[in-house]
């Protein structure tokens, strides 16, 4: 359903919340979702107060942002850990061109409205 | 969307993740969707685990459990304080009744499947 590339973030416990709400917002408008990896009660916790500031940053476009936890394996220095991913995407699954189709307000979009350069010649 | 009464459950630092997936699944199934609510990192932690376990609890019964984390300004013995809330329903919102019309295992539902008594007439 989604496409084989998602951009992971890694949050820890001195995150803030709104930084990571707004580089969460920024990719979901950009690729429609985005995952984030923690380890530990307090970088879980900045995430999902990030989840619900974006929530309201997206909002306006169309996105009803949801999450979806899962468990995750990982090895650190050698030590076997389980990590918490955040599967965060719209509820539809909607990708970016549908939403851009219909109520996105571009002037959100700084880097993407540039003029873009013509190749010299 | 929702019916105006959906079940609320307190989930602390101490709470058993299995314990609150299965309460979890359990109110899913029955009523198509749940809320929790959470003070602190460590509770929040607790039940975004249990999240994680209650989705394959009931991915058998095709619902794709997703959690839409809000903050809510709560007071405790005259101290306000935030609480984030994570409601947890279906992707699609599907109610229990569609649910069941199509690919739920009745056996797991020991109490909705006793037979009906007639009233007596």
């Amino acid at each position: 359903v989604r496409g084989p590339y998602v951009e992971v973030l890694k949050v820890s416990s001195r995150s803030n919340p709104n930084s990571v709400a707004g580089a969460m917002a920024g990719v979901v408008r950009q690729s429609g979702a985005v995952e984030v990896q923690v380890i530990g009660a307090g970088a879980l916790n900045q995430a999902i107060k990030a989840i619900a500031i974006a929530r309201g940053y997206v909002a306006p476009s169309g996105i009803d942002l949801v999450c979806v936890p899962t468990f995750h394996d990982i090895e650190i220095d050698g030590e076997g850990r389980t990590a918490i991913r955040l599967a965060i995407e719209d509820r539809e699954r909607r990708q970016p061109s549908a939403v851009v189709g219909s109520t996105v307000d571009l002037t959100t979009f700084a880097d993407t409205t540039k003029p873009v350069q013509s190749p010299a010649v």
